[in-house]
């Protein structure tokens, strides 16, 4: 045993215990003969006191000698300390060292490790190591950790059971670009790594595995962003024998879960919205719904009055910032220039200041009267010492050019308040998306999500108007979790191929596995995927996932730390048969 | 809500109750105008009952066209039935439907679905499926399930943390190949995946982590054997300040909590054995000790009586099979035919007899006389009954053929039992081993392992000879951990990679961010990894861990079911800029 105790355990009631401490040294004090090693670890920080006496004098070199973040093991007497420090569980005691032994040296570390470091981004980066020996950085971790094991209690609790899928597995495109692992076995083919265990879990829904989840590593080769890794994980779910209203119960209880023992938060009702109203009262299929900001169409009320702009606009469409009527003309033009930028795309804003004694200046005064601007405030329900914000023109853009300007407004005036959780169901997705580059339809959420019943009829004349029975868990703004009812039968199955543009042999070469086992007895289900690593992101009050992981990749997709990928040696390419692969197709 | 209750649910005292149950059609029966169907989901079976009468003939006609494996959805009454089957918890109660829908018709099955099948092998790991559909194949799943649960649990008790680290990597290889993934974002670079996450997990002890774990998928592309495919997993743990002592009663504490928890077994006591004596007394390094037959050599004994092929032999060395003495010619002749197998190779096999009168016949009676054959049958402690086997030649292959003739014996005279579970420590392992091929020492364990402090000063004088902190976990002859006290100083883990005949420039290159990182304060510590499909098995009774994994590999390393790998386009390989990867090189 290299200790027996940790740095964060000792207390008053340990006095005159022998005790052998291990860890890091975080503080060396020197003063009037007197050193404090402040020793770390994991658990906590004990203090050491060497003094000056008969036969110490050695010791105390040795003391005096030490670095910050040496490695060392002390042995000695805990002892009541002179000056407590309420600050910490062990600022009660102390040790008094009879040995110290230095376990192992360490150089000056480039940045200071403590919660409050000098260390810039790159280089807490390049030395994650170091970096996470910090506490704010290690807790993200074990907030992570704590994700989990809740994560699997939970779900074992309601008899779901973990299963773990296949990571080299055969290419089922969804909407992705695989990573590909060529196969020695068998020259010039090739695996490719899941982007989702998708096809798995609904045969395994087959299967009769009734409830199946699982805490699993999924992979992506896209272009990086910050909220994106090309490895992230997910908490994979799927049950049978459900409905919607099934699902969107049990996962409530998930994260309902999730917040009472890993936060001990209440969290209150899950609002649920459908994607038609989360478009036209937020422009965004993720509202943020910390605060409220709701759009109000103005086409009815702002057309007709000689404004060309409106008039010849598809939507007029804004929102009352609550308590921002006192913005000064700097303000408004700030925000005017923001939603400007070619990020946003905006042509101009309009503006109507609701004044405490009922009156209205905005920018359109020329155009429209005390009265009309009046009835626009009604419609938005502002009162005085609010602010209309408003946009016009062609109608999806400008009511996503409106969400980003709500989302800066509810920055501005502290409406994103970290600590206050919103979460929100947002219903009835539209099955198919149309794409203008390929000119055809696309699975919105991917190719085994089911049409709503009500609409099946829709496919052949109207296809970008029917609904899946598919649904999002937002929080704050943030998509955390997505999934459908899927298609059960082998022949609804067929005809959703057939819709997103797949030849009858194409269907069949990548997912005949499936249609053929949809044959054989498959059950009604459906399943949920979250997003791991950004479930913890919102559970830390953070917007960078990349705290919650261990080793992250940096914008190359390199490992921040050890440089990878690697050149690897031609002789094991050819030995791949790479070259082969090439010659072959 | 398709279903009130599931399949295994109903009991006596839900009599009157309505209810809706949906599953899968075990059974039809239809008899004097009686229907039953056998109701089946993963939780139980339910049986139904359609009666002829007013009104319900449509129903009963429907209950007839069922076919084996249908999903039905049945509402109707719980009533009591007439005669109970008190072999299924729900062997009081009976449903009789009002009404019937099937949710989906199924082909007929290409085998039964029982816990009896007629499928074959290759036909039930084609439609792994529907044999996943089997209680008996289902329930090894969620022993594997509860396997997980117990572990973390325990893990998380003992304060151990999960952290995932990294699927894409840089490559560190550790004796088998690496896969290699094709980076698009870095043409003609390529990520390995991970054979295990050894430098990851001791980068986390460098973080002060203190205490890490993982059950995590790693990938070694080697050809297939029945006891490994080319993506297993593993219970991966790491501890700071620590010594050997302190790995083992940690991780005793884990495998007797599994024990306990899955199987409600009292582990008892862990025998420990150095790796030197499991050579010497079992041939093998993981020796099955659910039965003796201990190794005895007789050299001293057997030499020098004119039996040439004893006199010539480097070691003559035998084991006492107990109650074997009964063992017929025809019996001995062909456990000779079986070690003179090319697998085995020995060159023939001597045997005694001891008799229950105290006499003794052997296959060498010409040249050893009573008192000789006394003295053997004394020194293996064998008595009256007991057969004595002994193979002679080169003695580490002697030793290798005597332990597969152990295990023969074992598994002939029933000591191989499979509810029986003999745990075992084998330690001081040798820190190298010698490559014929390659002329070189090769870490046993892997380049990380520290070797024994009072065997260092041997490493440039005898290398073979220095024993290492390594230690294997055994359980009836099966390995399913090992790990090592590793190396945590810079100095040594250099002169580690010198004598595995790296340059400087290659540990740098490949190792280099460990060694760096061991200088900035790296803590002792040590680890181990369990074989978890491994560890599954062996809990299950079986030998083959194909029954543990959802979706096993075949022997060419294809899903057994989906046919990967795939072929992927030759626009996509272009992309990957393979064909770069190789110019450049």
């Amino acid at each position: 045993m290299l200790r027996t105790h940790t740095c964060g355990e000792l207390r008053i009631s340990d006095i005159n215990r022998e005790v052998v401490l291990a860890g890091w040294v975080q503080r060396v004090r020197n003063k009037g003969g007197l050193i404090w090693v402040d020793l770390r670890d994991r658990y906590g920080i004990t203090q050491l006191i060497f003094e000056e006496g008969s036969g110490h004098t050695a010791l105390l070199e040795k003391a005096a000698s030490l670095g910050r973040e040496f490695v060392v093991q002390a042995k000695g007497t805990v002892i009541e300390r002179a000056s407590k420090n309420d600050k910490i569980p062990t600022g009660e005691i102390e040790v008094r060292p009879s040995e110290l032994n230095v376990l192992n040296p360490a150089k000056v570390p480039p940045f200071i490790i403590e919660d409050e470091t000098d260390g810039g981004d790159d280089l807490r980066m390049k030395y994650r190591y170091l970096d996470l020996r910090r506490n704010v950085v290690r807790e993200k971790l074990q907030l992570r950790h704590r994700m989990m094991q809740e994560t699997r209690k939970f779900m074992d609790a309601q008899h779901f059971i973990e299963v773990e899928t296949p990571v080299l597995i055969k290419s089922t495109p969804e909407g992705a670009r695989d990573f590909v692992v060529p196969s020695r076995i068998n020259p010039g083919e090739f695996y490719a790594l899941p982007q989702s265990p998708q096809t798995f879990k609904q045969l395994l829904m087959v299967s009769g595995f009734d409830r199946y989840f699982q805490i699993v590593k999924c992979f992506r080769d896209e272009d990086l962003r910050a909220d994106r890794q090309p490895e992230f994980t997910q908490i994979d779910c799927e049950m049978a024998f459900v409905e919607q209203e099934d699902i969107l119960n049990t996962f409530e209880g998930l994260i309902k879960h999730l917040f009472a023992s890993v936060k001990g938060l209440e969290l209150g009702e899950v609002a649920r919205m459908t994607y038609a109203d989360a478009m036209r009262f937020y422009g965004n299929d993720k509202p943020d719904l910390r605060f409220d900001m709701k759009f109000a169409e103005l086409n009815d009320l702002a057309q007709g009055k000689g404004f060309p702009i409106f008039d010849q606009a598809e939507l007029i469409v804004g929102f009352c910032a609550q308590g921002a009527g006192e913005y000064t003309r700097k303000q408004i033009d700030a925000l005017t220039d923001w939603v400007k930028r070619p990020q946003i795309g905006a042509k101009g804003l309009v503006y109507v200041k609701c004044n405490a004694d009922g009156t209205f200046k905005s920018s359109v005064d020329k155009f429209y009267g005390q009265e009309d601007l009046k009835v626009w405030a009604d419609r938005m329900g502002a009162k005085g010492g609010d602010l209309l914000l408003i946009l016009s023109g062609e109608a999806p853009s400008t009511r996503k050019q409106l969400s980003e300007l709500r989302l800066k407004m509810g920055e501005e005036l502290g409406l994103r308040d970290r600590t206050v959780f919103k979460p929100l169901w947002v219903l009835d997705f539209p099955l198919l998306e149309w794409d203008e580059e390929t000119k055809r339809f696309h699975a919105m959420h991917h190719p085994f999500t089911s049409p709503k019943k009500e609409d099946f009829a829709l496919l052949d004349t109207d296809p970008g108007a029917v609904r899946a029975n598919a649904y999002d868990l937002v929080i704050n703004g943030v998509e955390i979790g997505g999934g459908s009812i899927r298609i059960h039968d082998r022949t609804v199955q067929q005809t959703m191929f057939r819709h997103l543009g797949f030849s009858e042999e194409e269907a069949k070469a990548q997912f005949g596995f499936l249609m053929e086992a949809f044959e054989y007895g498959a059950p009604p289900h459906g399943g949920i995927a979250f997003g791991f690593d950004r479930l913890c992101a919102i559970f830390g009050g953070s917007d960078s996932i990349r705290d919650y992981i261990a080793f992250p990749k940096n914008n190359s997709g390199r490992d921040v730390m050890i440089d990878s990928p690697s050149p690897i040696a031609v002789a094991q390419l050819e030995e791949l048969n790479i070259a082969l692969a090439l010659k072959k197709s």
